[in-house]
């Protein structure tokens, strides 16, 4: 006997619940001709994740929860699992089970509060653990997103006291660098633990800086994925579970039986029946994990292109500086809209390389984008001239240096503002964290696709991309050429402070891992004092962050909300090394 | 028989533990000097509130768990309260009681996680009780911020079970209109539910978007205000409490004997006496609230002032119009630095007229601030003719406005980083909410001081300046010509949507009271079309504002930490008016 089980991996866009509920309906219509019994969707699927602020509208949630009511009218000998804010007595992350004209609800008890998540802010918590059971005997649990990453309660009660065959897990878990393994090895874990099947259905899509990559799949009472949807693409998922695995596996994994369940579960019967015995089994997809760099790139280009399709932009700028930063984001740029909606824009200074916009047009030209130019030298000499009176007999600063990506900041604005493109930021991680980057200057624009991404996964995933389409798309030159911001004679960024490979492993220690100096200065080989240098200059850029554009989250720890830090703060407490 | 309570209003540096340490320990000594038993600190004084993600780093953490120990070793017979980060097997935000060489600690039980508060991603919740009783008998509770405004627990247990006569209350709690007096109503009460003294010992200073007003109190069982310390300013505030007020007044209010403490307290005695009868009682300061605009304005002056100390600035730049903006926020920026340290740059362009360079330098030498004048007219006609090739045949538009404006933004901007100067921006809230801003352009800067100050209440405030002043600082023309950004030909704000007074009602409506569109127009009496595009207008804008430079919170929600909303969105869930 088994049970059809279907995982709609959408990509609803927050806050256009009529759309987002139009494109369930036909996940829905889709799932029940495949014969699918319980069809499930992402968490606040209805709404889309994460709604934010918007949860404080009536109007945003009583919709919602009209919207529900009207689904159940149409959901007959089937179930529906979906995410949607509820309003009781106080607002939910909630589940709606649809059957049979019925609703009933599960309210999410774990609450993240870390990391990029704020759920304490907008829900009161859940307190029940109920267990549905079919007229037919099938029984499963419900749980959502974070509840599932703990690895007592709710499984511990919906397993062992609840008796369930099945747990359906509705989530919208963000993707960072080898998430979705990470992510899956703990649902096998899970299933392992307690023998029971998973049905696993994950939010797919961009949404500002957050990126949700899918990866749903089902996992088998002995811990083995058994089906899984691709990642950063829209999927349904279907699958026949075998209902009595989950008791043949338990009687020979006796672990459960020493745990105390710390909850009573409340049991809710559904008035259909669910399984079958046909011998007819679905042909289930199996989609690989992706390789780091194709995941990375997949996840770059999801992210941009939402952030650009669902803001309602179908025009991009990208300024070409022929370095390796613009020829990615136009390359990225690329795969998100059609080339010739794409505005490459070269923008020499009397410090610019003859390469540097040779490179930015054959990049331009390989991508089939529309590709212009501008010098900058008579705006720049002219705003120099204005300012002489207060400037004679000062020395060229980063003042001079500023002022240059300031007019092609002002350039690119201008003609976004004219023709209504959206301005692709082109800098870096490891730009970011340092502050190498001007304020209005190459910060300026409406996305920044790769600001979470260091320099050396730059030259990674722009050397991925050549190889995956075959052909150099990006120039070798721009690989060969030393990195370098061409704001002043000779300049080269690895100068500077420290070459790119070594700055980036301090900056992963310290951003990601909290190290202190002196753990970094050990595993890095670089001596404390300038660790502690590149830490400061970290901690005095956050004012540049701050007004910086945001960007595709790729690491496990990105600047916006992921890392909240102060702008007015001393970091001198660091002292010890 | 009485005890000498000193409540020490000071204004830490988030982070810079060792200079707080030192302002601390000063406080302490003078606090002895005037015979203070109880010498309370605010929330976080050590480390400064809020320290946001620097609670993960471990030096942050330990450096504050070494000077509390530290600390220890000098306080003999008397006790000090102080707000620290406490490390034990997690993080609390917790309080040090100190006397006689021990350590004793409470860690805060609410935690508030909405608005401006993010303190569940920090912090683990306590659930100890304690109360604490000196040798001869005198019995008091501590609490910290949110705990004080739950009308329940701790309050209930510490004083019906637990016997305090008084309950201290550490806090940092942050300024926006009328909170001194919202909050101060709201202790008096509590004083008077539960017949006990309250010592409110709150912080002063900026940091960041936040300001912190003290405005710090002394409040009977009677429910009365018997000291209060000055708001926006440091202080140190002693006052004499009667200690058998308390069961005086408890046995004519027998409320709290219907009640139900949930909590055991721990009793924790201290080896010292607190006591003292002599007829000598310390002459306390009293000092009024401030009336509105005073309180604005001293909001306005301390956030924008300690932003620059704190960040280590010490010279300024304003861009001067001649409009009510900017001029206000001269003002602002030569009440927290030296006039002579201030640049004030006017920028006219084609479209500016006479009035606007000449009312901005009258402000100027009123001010006493230095002046200087770039016409952008050459620049502008430069940036035009490069772009001539793009823009032939298309009509004047936002464009060529932007322009004007990111032209300016590049010349402070270029001026700042030559001579180290901070710019201030010079947007108001009405403009921050509706879009009427140019990102990199009027928008550059370091901080905003008047971005959260709707349009209305700065025309308010800077009448109030100058009525303070004694004379027409902002010259009068400035009061008395239309608003205008001047970015085109007769151009006058309240043309292209509606009078400020009118806007300004909506907005108030829909931020910080989250009113849908049809209520909205009930209480305005504009149709609700206009009210829906208004509304539009404030969300679609949000991309800018996730750009704009911080600034001072004055209203009960400010844009940034307090108001949360995605760019990415539809708000077509708008409909039913």
């Amino acid at each position: 006997m088994y049970v059809r089980v279907a995982i709609c991996q959408i990509n609803p866009t927050v806050g256009d619940i009529e759309k987002n509920y139009n494109k369930i309906l036909s996940f829905i219509d889709k799932a029940r001709i495949l014969g699918a019994k319980i069809i499930c969707f992402p968490e606040l699927a209805l709404c889309g994740y994460p709604p934010e602020d918007l949860v404080f509208q009536k109007d945003f949630i009583t919709s919602q929860n009209e919207i529900i009511q009207k689904m159940s009218k149409n959901v007959d000998d089937y179930i529906v699992v979906i995410g949607f804010v509820e309003m009781k007595e106080d607002l939910y992350n909630a589940c709606a089970i649809i059957c049979n004209g019925k609703i009933h609800t599960y309210e999410k008890i774990h609450l993240p509060n870390y990391a990029v998540f704020d759920e304490f802010r907008y829900f009161k918590r859940g307190s029940r653990y109920p267990v549905f059971t079919t007229k037919d005997g099938f029984r499963f649990g419900v749980t959502i997103c974070e509840d599932i990453w703990h690895p007592t309660e709710p499984l511990l009660s919906l397993t062992t006291y609840g008796n369930a065959q099945l747990i359906v897990n509705i989530s919208a878990s963000p993707y960072h660098i080898s998430k979705p393994k990470i992510r899956e090895q703990m649902l096998c874990t899970r299933a392992y633990d307690y023998s029971v099947y998973i049905a696993f259905c994950n939010m797919v899509g961009g949404q500002d800086e957050l990126v949700f990559d899918g990866t749903s799949s089902v996992i088998s009472p002995y811990g083995e994925t058994i089906a899984r949807a691709p990642s950063f693409k829209e999927h349904l998922l279907i699958k026949d579970i075998f209902v009595d695995e989950t008791f043949l596996r338990r009687v020979h994994d006796p672990r459960p039986r020493f745990e105390t369940p710390q909850m009573q579960c409340e049991k809710i019967n559904l008035d259909i029946e669910v399984m079958s015995n046909s011998s007819r089994l679905y042909e289930e997809s199996f989609f690989n994990f992706l390789q780091e760099e194709e995941e990375m790139l997949s996840a770059l280009i999801l992210g941009t292109k939402d952030y650009i399709q669902k803001n309602n932009f179908s025009k991009i700028i990208v300024a070409l500086s022929g370095g390796i930063d613009s020829s990615l984001v136009a390359c990225i740029a690329a795969e998100s809209v059609e080339p010739q909606n794409i505005l490459g824009i070269s923008m020499p200074s009397e410090f610019s390389s003859q390469h540097s916009w040779e490179d930015a047009e054959i990049l331009a030209k390989n991508l089939g984008i529309n590709f212009i130019k501008i010098p900058i030298k008579n705006l720049y000499d002219l705003f120099l001239k204005e300012l002489e009176f207060l400037f004679a007999g000062t020395k060229f600063s980063t003042a001079e240096e500023n002022l240059q990506a300031r007019i092609r900041g002002n350039l690119v604005m201008t003609i976004s503002n004219k023709f209504s493109y959206l301005v692709l930021a082109c800098g870096n991680k490891s730009e970011m964290s340092v502050g190498y980057a001007t304020l209005y200057g190459d910060l300026a624009g409406g996305f920044a696709p790769i600001k979470d991404l260091y320099k050396t996964d730059v030259y990674r995933i722009a050397e991925f991309y050549n190889k995956k389409k075959g052909r150099e798309i990006i120039p070798k030159r721009v690989f060969e050429k030393p990195p370098s911001a061409e704001l002043r004679p000779g300049q080269k960024d690895e100068d500077e402070l420290l070459p790119y490979r070594i700055l980036d492993q301090i900056l992963k220690l310290y951003i990601e891992r909290d190290m202190p100096p002196s753990v970094i200065s050990a595993i890095t080989k670089v001596d404390a004092f300038t660790v502690l240098k590149v830490i400061r200059m970290v901690e005095q850029s956050e004012y540049k962050r701050r007004q910086a554009p945001p960007g595709v989250r790729i690491t496990s720890r990105a600047f916006g909300k992921d890392r909240r830090v102060p702008i007015t703060k001393s970091i001198s407490y660091i002292h010890k090394f």
